[in-house]
């Protein structure tokens, strides 16, 4: 989930490029205009399903900062090319080295602040493996009464955690938004 | 849904930045690395509820390229700063000249070979004013025998329309995503 920014050396000015009808930061040397856009995190809240206790979740301990040290559903940023889907079964793959079988969209949460739009899955693992990637130091499968509320590392897993243990055997459902 | 690309005299590299794991453009110049993301659409299939026959669809003809003429549901890029939620009610404003409220996420569709997330709503007019916005050469309400299936713009407004019919009615239903 690192996201480093642009270089702040660069030498940028708000104009309104043809076309466009919005301010836009366009380069004062070359003219190049950096559109930015909300980022998209994917990631799932990952049931042990067969493959532990049937009430199992499986977390990581965050490896790199922001939060690190806190526990968080495996997530990060979409890449170019990818499809939402492919994006979490990847990130739960890297952060947490589990294949996992997404089934049902759990959330649309959006955080405007820092123009972030999360598409967050329920899942289960498809094998039992799993084990703590690069960006994590730890993974573990917590039951659910051992989850770790306080040392969760972002309000959105809160609200993960939360609205999946209302649907967690719903065959069918709707996603949650930000709770009010 | 205007999205001007990156000045192509401007000479970038693809090296791996610090912290990273994936080749990024980075400016020979400056140093400027280029992050590239995924771009979200928001948009909406905005029955007439109260306003209009009971099978009435709001459709827009595009001003702007691509696919100028062409049929379309308001649409458009998600801002910084903006929920999906917002976003949608401003692509119906902005497009339509029309308010809408949302009653549910009806898909989200990927369009991985240009790297786009679309998550469309399902919506019904609030008042019953609309009219072609800036970028509409003609906004329409089109009864659902009457929609221009021939003349619709994209792939996904297809999806929509479509995956529409079936939870028309419907109080929850989960989103869909791609027809396989």
């Amino acid at each position: 989930m690192s996201a480093p920014t642009p270089d702040p050396a660069h030498s940028f000015s708000l104009k309104v490029p043809d076309g466009d009808n919005r301010e836009r930061r366009v380069c004062d040397t070359c003219g190049f205009i950096d559109y930015v856009n909300p980022r998209i995190v994917v990631g799932a809240v990952v049931a042990l399903g067969d493959h532990g206790p049937p009430d199992g979740i499986l977390l990581c301990r965050r490896a790199i900062e922001p939060r690190r040290g806190f526990w968080t559903i495996p997530a990060g940023y979409l890449e170019q090319h990818e499809s939402p889907e492919a994006g979490a079964r990847r990130e739960a793959l890297e952060e947490a080295e589990a294949e996992i079988e997404l089934t049902g969209l759990l959330g649309v949460y959006s955080v405007p602040r820092i123009s972030q739009v999360q598409l967050i899955y329920r899942a289960r693992l498809r094998t039992p493996h799993f084990g703590a990637g690069e960006e994590s130091l730890d993974v573990r499968a917590f039951r659910w009464s051992e989850i770790p509320w306080d040392a969760l590392a972002f309000p959105s897993v809160h609200w993960a955690l939360g609205h999946y243990a209302t649907i967690r055997d719903a065959e069918h459902f709707p996603p949650f938004a930000n709770p009010a």
